[in-house]
């Protein structure tokens, strides 16, 4: 076949080039060497293992531009294992592109080359750090290049061993193989040793391939440190057109550092000032004869296109009748649509839940711009995150909002990537009824308040759910839209407007007895309290706070100081961290105020939606109890 | 070899008990029809999928004893597929420990036999539910029958291949291996279809066998409809010495459902009246004739230990000097060992950083005792929850806190599960430094607060630390210690007492003009905030919260109103949550107080412990600032 053909032809870099890809593998580890003594801690011998690997993908294999680092047509580098970053900053400045002196304010305060890769920098697309999700990040990236750019770029990913032990990286293993990414190209950097002793397989490489195999990878298996047999792996990942490829490269932990090399005990260490000078002598030695050529990175061919996805806007209103029921996860479906008539670059990705998400009916009008991602949600959420980078695509990601939290330390540190990524969680709270607590999403605002830089939106009928997806779609950092499974009444005019960090009243008359901050479905049940209080001659005020994050405080200030500073909250949500944990954030440094908070207090179980809402108090009778009890 | 033989020697079970068998397993089919209709929810053809596989099970090779599900040395069987549940409590059904009457309140107010298993109900270990977490549990459960209960019982884990995307399904197959659990067994139900569209493997067996065989399991594909594939299949899992086993079973969605087997549009839904009768009308005809014999269990060896795990004591209490400055995660090892001297039952996990949390400590001293999980968080907290079912352990679980967020999912489930295991976070907050914000929990107060029934401590020094890891072995639910990386004073007597529930009040005198409420590495910013105000003539009362929750709402508000209602909160954390918004929780419904919260605003970055405590606005000259703001 052509691939053993290509084997059989392929032509080996001269020797020029070999001894040069071999300088800058050094001179990498020295420069690392030089910035982790100057910052006095980072990862040097994580950063030695894979300098040769470092070496032959910035100098002979990846096509870039040194001086446009996020040139959208470049091969794209995540470095998943983002503690050995001191070498991808050295090879960095071996581009040209960085000077010693950047790199020796490495993790130094106001510096960008943190300890740990982040976007700040402008070679990095995605942070890195928490280990096991850059292959998340990358399949996302090449899902892009391949089927939205239709480019010829590449995504390269270097992995350690140690990492290779989180699900997360089997996710995308599968995701991969399954979309036939064939421009992905994943490294395993295996050096043997973790943090606190050697990884579960050491140096046991076939293992590694066997399991790479079987999750539908070409693959690899080379001498990490033998430069020839990297270019030659990488040739051979080229001519693989039907699936990405692995290589899996046998490497030391500490190489080329004296007394160091393939050692446990010197992870995350700065090298010893009482060692330094030898260990630089010993690699200098190594770096002293120049072969007289200048190795060049390879330019890309411009390929991708430009993308413009600012300003999207519904292609329609809302269109229902007020009092009309509907599950707002129905409105999410089709906001979807409408933002994809006006936007080619939206995208949808759902980890088998479309049905209940109603990301179906995006995926049934522009299949190709939907991405099934099965039951791997921290691979559904890396792969988001990597495809939102750069600003090729306005992506939006669905389940239900309980299995969010399966991707908690992905959503985190897509904040620390800059990511403008959207989620949407379906079947919040325990009005979902009888499957139960583990399907019931009640920590989920927590959750997603606690993102620096967050926005939180809960709305509460489909109109203003139909909205709450164009906003976040306009809306930079992390966002989310918490959705409910059950039908809520329709009580906004199609008209209506709506905005990030503006809370909604809908109802106020002078007299009311207290102001009522509800979301979701619990909005419903304090229009009915509403009712059930007439009869006693109490009104109150209503509001639909919608923006959790940021809180809408003036509105929620100005109403209850009507209100004698009277506050009722009620949610569908744990009482930690909640809608009314935001209110009485938010008031916390205000007098005046006396807030009462309904929520769901000890585990949920099977029961009608009803049932639950009353056993659980947080339904219309329990609202009118509490007004009662509050006057 | 050995393993061939048998399997030659093999001698099939005889006709009756195949019928008998098959007989079984219709009528699990039937039951999960009944109920599911009388539910008017649930999934019917998920647990018809795997009938065969239960009535195996449950009637030829588990040993058990049927009126006692919580015996000690009886197989467990996990459900990883909880939504199949209705096959499940039909089993038992049929074991005549559960009545028909039972199984008809399935899913209703009040029953324990929920939409997805939980412990309410006596055979269930673990709640199941959030798909993928199965054989987490079940090899903790499986190491503690092998290595600590050194007891013949063995783990059973039926999964679902929809599942067998979760990334942790395969950390936690390679857990396994590497521990030789060949006390384990799993069985993949690969009925081809999930919930939205087929899976991404389909029927294709050999992919899942090239899977788990690569990931060192011992793997055999079967016919899942055939007992007497089935039998076989068990029996040579049992001659597997070396190596955990797993069955790849190939079955039908909706086996012997007229209209429904193999048929994607069924999942999650009771049969529709019209349809009822003929398809129960089928199934009748299936079991209409009796062998005349009754398969009963099989009873096991009683050789389970028995296990005192009550009143867990320090071996010797905290001595240290006051002043003396050491970091709250030294505290953690040391207080681990001083447990383990007094009971045999103790158990710690951690994912390559037990050099950080020193985890390492215990792993010297108790060697057997310790489990290293490597870099695979969802494996170890679902292990640890495995470890300390059923009251055969005290586990505690570490890692960097930030880290922790990777088992939100699981940390969820195990409040469902009703774990009392204990999770140990360092390196929280921006305090950590260079690493960078990839390494610093800022959302794991937010986080494991919102988990019902928690408890969450956060000690300031190491005399506290040792106190908190004893208390938390003693308390039940989920509990969880905040750990600092910093070395921090020593702030309390050796034989100072602390509680769940209560904080400490460090310096309080009259006239005192602002109440500082901190923890960790912000109290000694609040004590040296004092020393600064003492010149200017303000004085501070400062708590050490200890306790986030529950929280001490009458020591904050007792010492409170003692300084004319202003209080500050000061945390290395989010805004959102966490220990300032824990304040502003508890006293929401108060009037009368005045909270101002420092915490961490916007994202951090690489720098010294120092220059981020003051960049962010959280150390003692803030502390001062704040307080004359305040005044």
């Amino acid at each position: 076949n052509n691939y053993a053909e290509e084997n059989d032809r392929y032509h080996a870099p001269d020797n020029s080039t070999i001894h040069e890809l071999n300088n800058i593998a050094n001179r990498i580890r020295i420069k690392s060497i030089l910035s982790t003594c100057e910052s006095k801690s980072g990862h040097p011998t994580s950063a030695s293992s894979c300098a040769e690997i470092l070496s032959v993908l910035f100098f002979k294999e990846m096509k870039y531009k040194v001086d446009v680092p996020r040139d959208p047509s470049s091969d794209r580098f995540v470095m998943s294992k983002g503690h050995g970053c001191p070498a991808l900053y050295a090879a960095w400045v071996e581009t040209g592109h960085m000077s010693m002196e950047q790199l020796m304010t490495l993790r130094k305060f106001g510096s960008v080359y943190e300890g740990h890769p982040t976007p700040k920098i402008d070679f990095i697309d995605v942070a890195t750090g928490s280990l096991g999700q850059g292959l998340n990040l990358a399949v996302g990236m090449a899902y892009t290049g391949k089927y939205f750019d239709k480019a010829s770029y590449r995504v390269f990913c270097l992995m350690g061993d140690g990492e290779m032990a989180e699900g997360a990286v089997w996710e995308a293993m599968a995701f991969a193989s399954y979309y036939k990414l064939n421009n992905t190209v994943a490294i395993i950097d295996v050096n043997r040793l973790g943090q606190s002793e050697p990884t579960s397989l050491g140096h046991d490489t076939d293992s590694y391939k066997r399991r790479a195999e079987a999750f539908g990878w070409n693959t690899i298996v080379v001498d990490g440190h033998s430069v020839s047999d990297l270019c030659k792996a990488f040739h051979l990942a080229k001519l693989c057109t039907d699936r990405p490829t692995c290589i899996v490269a046998k490497t030391m932990k500490g190489k080329n550092m004296l007394g160091q090399e393939n050692l446990h005990g010197f992870h995350g260490k700065a090298v010893a000032a009482a060692s330094k000078d030898e260990i630089l002598a010993e690699l200098e030695k190594l770096v002293s004869q120049s072969s007289g050529i200048k190795l060049v990175p390879a330019k890309p061919i411009d390929d991708a296109p430009a993308v413009n996805i600012s300003n999207i806007t519904l292609s329609s209103p809302p269109n229902y009748t007020k009092g009309q029921k509907a599950a707002t996860r129905q409105a999410y479906g089709v906001a979807l649509v409408k933002l994809g008539r006006n936007c080619d670059r939206i995208y949808s990705l759902d980890g088998d839940m479309k049905n209940s998400t109603f990301a179906q009916d995006y995926k049934k009008e522009f299949p190709d711009r939907f991405i099934e991602c099965f039951i791997a949600e921290q691979n559904m959420v890396g792969a988001a995150i990597g495809m939102a980078t750069r600003d090729r695509g306005v992506v939006f990601c669905s389940t239900f909002a309980a299995f969010l939290a399966r991707a908690y330390d992905h959503i985190r540190m897509g904040a620390v990537s800059q990511t403008n990524c959207n989620f949407f969680g379906s079947h919040c709270g325990i009005s979902i009824g009888a499957d139960g607590p583990s399907q019931m999403a009640l920590e989920d605002i927590a959750m997603f308040r606690a993102i620096p830089g967050s926005t939180v939106l809960y709305p509460s009928d489909i109109v203003s759910m139909e909205r709450a997806v164009e906003l976040v779609a306009n809306t930079k950092g992390i966002c989310f839209i918490r959705g409910t499974r059950a039908a809520t009444p329709v009580v906004f005019d199609n008209d209506a407007t709506f905005a990030v960090g503006r809370a909604n009243v809908l109802q106020q008359k002078k007299g009311d007895a207290v102001t009522v901050i509800a979301g979701g479905v619990t909005l419903g049940e304090a229009l009915k309290a509403s009712t059930l209080l007439e009869a006693e001659n109490i009104s109150i005020t209503i509001i639909d706070l919608f923006s959790l994050k940021p809180i809408d405080k003036d509105t929620i200030m100005s109403a209850a100081s009507a209100t004698g500073g009277r506050i009722l909250t009620v949610e569908d949500h744990y009482p930690e961290g909640g809608l009314g944990s935001a209110v009485a954030e938010a008031l916390a440094d205000e007098t005046g105020f006396k807030q009462v908070q309904l929520a769901v207090r000890g585990m949920p179980y099977s029961a009608e939606p009803a049932e639950l809402l009353a056993a659980f108090k947080i339904d219309a009778t329990a609202i009118a109890a509490a007004v009662k009890k509050m006057i």
